[in-house]
Formats: structure tokens, sequence, C-alpha cells
């Protein structure tokens, strides 16, 4: 079944079945990084550039692992470093590099919706690596492969999501790809880190993380950005902690069999303790590896549509 | 016809059946950048260092792109980042890498001619990537591929380059070359943008644009820097919108089939309005195309003249 | 014969085989330097990360032509660009790095042992690329290694070591392993920049450079930080240069086949005269050409030793 997007924007245009096919892919692909040779031909000659205009080691370097264990060929466009800094506009920059013959352009940038923008103007497939507060669809995607691999399922199942959801791309993505692949999602924090269209995006609220724990069979524990002490949203971040963070004896009121996930990078002893992050429920870890399966589907089917698409071209012109 | 010079340094050492050696190269790889495998295994084990002592993400990308779709091996040594900061001298910096054994450098400094003074010093191969205000050859053969493939001659064209002449190397191989192939070069800016030595190079001068463009079958569009304001060669940018610009009413003045040319990044709305950079006589997005396919023929005729250097050095040996 | 270790996290651990089996597979990988295809396919899908959280052009250069020569994937993680930023312990960057499946971490940091923990850590093999003022023992084989290529044995060679012992990785590498390999080692600084455990690390002592020059076979001279006058550790770089600088006049008191090292980058006209740094006895670009073949063969052995490990569990596991 070849993957009929050009880009991969967000988790909201998904249907289920594409995301049944992306995992199914990622799940097939994974064993890959575990032999003696990690590397497969797939996409050998194709062009991978990372654009990021956010800084991001880990995100960037899962995608360049992912692309170079499909033998793609990648480039680094900071934004700091880049033409930008001589005023060049974003899309200048874009379709300068779309010239030099890509297939496809990672994306990472503030301000929300700037992928989806560029994608609309260029040929070249985008995949969304962040985008403000807006999405994170790769780390969606990664998470609800870990839940499934370690739950057998999404339908029925109750993710109750910790933390600064208002600002959270992470939070968005999971949201929305939890609902469709039908998990029940309860979000807990203080009011003010909350969104207000929650309940339109069918996320149950409770302000008292000990309330919701029972039910929970997964527990996405969200990373606290210390600048919304700054910005007033919160009185202190021991306070924070004290309310809101998840350690050992208030994962005692959840289920033995539920899991703890987090999106790293981890400000321990904040949203989390360090018991319960290296703890036996803890699969922060399995998160990342999985987070390169992901990514080398989500390159797989774009680059493998691009040959689809170029092999449709050729039997055209013949 | 193997390439019988180890360094590529600028135009103006150039004879006229090299360059036109080079563009045949160019034309002739272009079409791996369509492939849906956009790899060739001509450089492979070859090994490519980019030092680079100014910033550039545009040509460093362009040589990268060049160099890995040909197979070479690629590094990317910074200025700022060297050891050069530790007091090093940039001689023992290129003998250290030198002693590596690399098999071309790609050069980028503010000094102009710091890369004929290293090309002198070292076995290695040296392509000048921009030299201070002196030459910039790979930008001025892109330029001559797009003008011959979208005109079939250089050979009694007129080409009018608009523009900080003075400060710009991108101008200087421009000139070089298009002298040496035929073409009638005319230069157009205010006084204090212009060489003293444009006479001496062959080139007429012109201060009113509007004069010139009739005549014109290629508009050679120069960025502006902005502190060129500031060094008071400017009394506003304004101004110099107003009076060399090049918007649409002043390109009607031109011939319908005159074609406009921009090196990049474009300051839009300074030395060029974005209808006429996305018009249909911009060509400035193929000159980026074309830059990739320039910058393979350079590496593959130096990586070549290596290669025949060194299978001459063994059947020697023999 | 393979390589029994996982890390390489200094010369101290090594026996003496083990030393002299780096060195036998560095000097037979050695000519894949200077061959026209410059790579073999020894580690294919091998993942390789460098962890720099000192700069390093040159040691990371070195390591990462070294890796791609035997075909492994490289990635570069930066100290200050990382998430280490974000507040995330060395430990976690590690542990979600190990994740995506690595086979080596080369690590440099400015904590001394900062390898060693890390190691114990992970099952990834880790290479001590430089920590603290500890050991650097890819730089003391590199040395070694020129040493014996040069002279033909190590066991009863005079090496004579001047300038900032009590701070340098390097000459506490080199100390450790020429020890091991019967050398006899002299020191030789001002008494400021000489630790107290020399004799006690076998190293004898010397103030004036002048009386221990005639017996010298190799004179490593180590580079000189600069920052050393600011903590009064010395008078002044000029008053430096006349006691313990290695010129011509000196190094005239030396036997005519002594050798003159420096790990690089020098100061010229301090710790070296230029006439000596480029004269017929220096020996410092062999060593940057011998470091390339050091760290092939520690990547070699240590993926092969990966292979290996892995291949034994695939057996026991049939």
């Amino acid at each position: 079944m070849p993957f009929k997007r050009k880009d991969l924007l967000g988790l909201r245009d998904l249907a289920v079945d594409e995301i049944e096919h992306i995992l199914d892919t990622a799940f097939s692909l994974k064993e890959i990084n575990t032999r003696s040779i990690k590397k497969v031909p797939t996409l050998r000659g194709k062009t991978v550039i990372h654009l990021f205009y956010e800084p991001s080691t880990r995100t960037r370097t899962s995608f360049d692992i992912a692309a170079k264990r499909l033998s793609a060929d990648t480039y680094s466009i900071a934004g700091s470093s880049s033409s930008m800094v001589k005023g060049e506009t974003f899309l200048d920059t874009l379709k300068n590099l779309e010239s030099m013959n890509p297939d496809i352009f990672i994306i990472r940038h503030s301000a929300s919706g700037a992928p989806h923008r560029l994608a609309a103007r260029t040929p070249v497939s985008v995949i969304n690596a962040g985008d403000g507060m807006h999405e994170h669809p790769s780390q969606g995607l990664l998470d609800m492969m870990t839940i499934l691999e370690k739950k057998g399922r999404l339908d029925g199942l109750t993710v109750l999501i910790v933390g600064d959801i208002a600002h959270s791309r992470v939070a968005r993505s999971n949201i929305l790809g939890l609902n469709k692949m039908g998990a029940r999602v309860v979000a807990c924090a203080p009011p003010t880190l909350l969104p207000a269209d929650l309940s339109l995006m069918g996320v149950e609220v409770c302000f008292k993380v000990d309330e919701a724990l029972p039910d929970a069979d997964v527990i996405m524990v969200l990373r606290l950005q210390t600048e919304r002490q700054q910005q007033m949203l919160l009185p202190s971040l021991r306070e924070y902690s004290i309310c809101y963070g998840i350690n050992r004896s208030r994962l005692a009121k959840a289920r033995e069999d539920a899991i703890v996930m987090h999106p790293g990078p981890v400000n321990r002893g904040v949203e989390i303790s360090p018991d319960v992050a290296d703890g036996p429920q803890s699969v922060i870890l399995d998160q990342v590896t999985n987070g390169v399966a992901v990514r080398m589907a989500l390159l797989y089917l774009m680059g493998q549509g691009e040959s689809s698409r170029a092999a449709a071209q050729r039997e055209e012109s013949v």
C-alpha cells in the first residue's frame, strides 16, 4: 500500500487507517535498529534536509539516524546560521533549497502553522518536526507506538496527561491521535496551564492528579518549562512538584500495570521524581527507541511516495 | 579529456576551452539531480573538506550536495569554531588537515587571495568558494551556465550588471568569465559602488539603468549589502531602490526575452521587486539548480585529476 | 585476535600486549588513507556518536574521518547546543542516545573521569577523546605509533617531555603508555607546571631543558595554554620561551637523530620556534597522519568487539 500524502504535517489530518499504516510500518522497520549492520538501501540517493528554526538535538538526531539507516543523505540548516540572518525570507530559503532537488524537508519552527504554509508552496515532501504550540506529529506517533507495544491496544485505554497542556505541541498531537484511535484522554494541570478548547477536543479535565490516577492505563507526564513561572502561570516549581509531580507514593495510587511516559528532556524532581523516571513502570527510553522507528517509517513512506509519483510521471511520459 | 589543473581559484586563470569543458561537464552531470536515485559512485572514498572562514549556508550546502551526490565523504570546518581560536595560523590548520589525506579543500575566506596562497602550499586540490572582494568562480560559472541554457550562447550577448560591483566577487568573476566568452558587459551603479578599473576589465559603464536596459539580453542584479549605507556609500536604501531597483515598470523597458538573474540572497524591495524576482523573466532559481551541477563538475574534474595524477604516479613507480 | 574491551578509557588500564595490538592494527590500517579510494566497508551500518562537551575541531575531525573511512555513520552532539542547556543531566542525554542503538560513543569532557562514569552505565562502547586533565589515550597511542615508526622501538628510548605537564592529559597518557612500553621518560618544566606525583609515575624530573636535551631520543613539546600566565603560574610567555622554548640553537644540543613532537595546535614562537616546528627533525604532521590510523584502529577494534559480542549472543540464543 503506497502512502498517498506528500506531507506529514499533523495528526489532525490523518485518518485512522493512515495512522495504523504508519505504526505498522514503524513496527516492521524497528528491527533494523538492532541488527549488527543497521542500514538498508531503501532511500539511497535521496536527499533529506533538516530545516530547524528552533534548536533541537534530540529530535534532529533521531530523524538523522532514521534517515541514514535508510541510506539517505542528510543536510542540516540551522535557522540562526542560515541566510535568514541576511534578511532572506523563510519562503526564499525554502525555494532556494528546493531548487537543489531535495526529496524531503524536515521542518521545526517556532511559528504554529509554518510547515503547513511551506508545504503548500513546494512539491517537496514536508515533515513537521514541531511547530510552535501546534503539533509534533512524530512525537504523537511514537507515543502511540509505545502504548500499543506495551498495552497491545489503544482503543478503550485511559491516558492521563499531566502538565502544561496549554503550551504543549506534544500534548496536542497526542490528544488528536489518541482520540482517533479510540482512547479516552484525561488532562490534569493547574487551570493556568490548560487550554480553553479541551472539551471541544474530546478531553476530560481533572484538577487533582490523585483523583485521576486510579483510572489511568497510561500516565503521560509533560516537561514543565521553567519560564512558565516567570510568566506568572505558576506560583513556584516546588509548589507544582508537590501538587502535580509524579513521584513513587503518588504512582502507587495508579494501577500496577500503568505505564509512565515523558517526551523528554526530563526535569528530574520537578514534574517527575528520579525513582519514577528510572522505575519499572517507566517507558521513557522505549519512547526514544520507537522514535527512530517511527521516523524511519515516515521517511520511508514519504520517500516511497516520491518514487511512486516519479515512476507514475515516467510512465505517463512514455 | 582530463582536467589538468590542481585548483580552481578564479576565472581569471582559465582559458576559454577550460571554461567550456567545465560547462559541458556540468550540463552532462545536471541530469543526475533529477533521477529517483540521485547518486553516482564517481567520488566514492574521496575526502572533501569545507573550510569556511565566512558564514555561508547557501554555497556550502550547494557544494555539500554536489559532493555527496558524487559519493564523496564531506567534513565541515567553520573558521570560528576551529583551532584558529586557539591562536593557530591558517596555514597550520591547513597543514594539519592536509596530513589527514583529504582530496579537495573548498575554501571561503574574507581575505582576497587566501585560497591562492594556500593552494601554493599544499598538494591537495583547492576550490575557491569566495575570497573577500576578489573572486567567486563557481558562482561565475553557474551564471554562465544559466545564460547558456536560456540563451543558447554567450558570445555577442549584452549582460547588464546592476549594483554594488565595487564590493562584489560575484560581479568580478562574471566580468572575467563573460569577457573571455565574448559577451559585452555593461556595469550600472552609483559611482561610489563602481571600481576604478572597470574600463581596464573591458566593461562599459552606465550610470542610468533606464538607458542601459533596452540593449540587455541579461540583467544581472547584485545584492545590496545594507552596510554600504553606514559606510556613507549610499544616501538610503529607498533612494537606491528608486534609482537602481529592478521593478516591473523598469523591466518593461528591456527586451521581452531578457532574463533577470540574482546570486541571492535577495533583498526583496531593495535591489529587486518581488514581482520581478518571482516573474516569468526571472531565472534566479535556475541559477541555484545549475549551482549544484557546476559544483559537481568542479569536484568531478578535481577528483578525476587527483586520480589521474595518482594513477600516473603508480605507473611511474612500477 | 578479537579485542576484549568494551571501552577505551585510558592507557592506565591497558596491558602491554593490548597496546601492541592497537598499534599493530593502526599500522596495518594506515595504508587505506593513501589509496585512491580511501574507504573500506568494515563498519558499514555502525553508528558512531561524537559527544563533545569541550570544543575540538582537530580531534573530532580526525575521529570523524577515521569512522567514515571505515564506512560508519557518524553524528555529532555538541555539549553547548544539546538538551543539556534545557537542564537535562549528562547521564540522561547518554541514556537517550543509547536508546537510539549506537555502537560507539566518542566522548570529550572537561571533567576528569566523566567517560569512565558513563562507560560503567551503558552497554555502548565508549572511547575517551580527552577528559579534563586526566587522559587523552588516542593521543598517547598516536604519539607512540609515531615514535615506533621513526625509531623502530619504544623500549629503552629516552623521551623528554617539555612543558605544562601538570595540566596536560596528553602528557599523562604518554607517560602511562611509554612507561609500560619500556621507555625512560624525563619531564622538564618550571616547578609550577609539574605535578606532585611524577616520581610515583616513574618519571625523572629536570628543571633545565639544556641539561636534559643531550640524552633525548624524542623531544615532546607541549602546548602552553596562555591562561597559565593569568593564573600566576608563569612570569610571562616571553620568559617561558627563553627558558623552555625549543628553538634551533637549543635543538643543536640534542642528538642529530632526535625527533621533535607536538600535539598541536602549535603556539609558534612560544613553546617551539617556527624553524624547529617546520624543520627536518619535526614529526608533528606525521603525528596527525598517524592520528587517523590510530583512531581507525580503535573504532575497528571496538566495532569488531561489538560484532563479536552480538555474534556470541546470537549463538547463545540458538
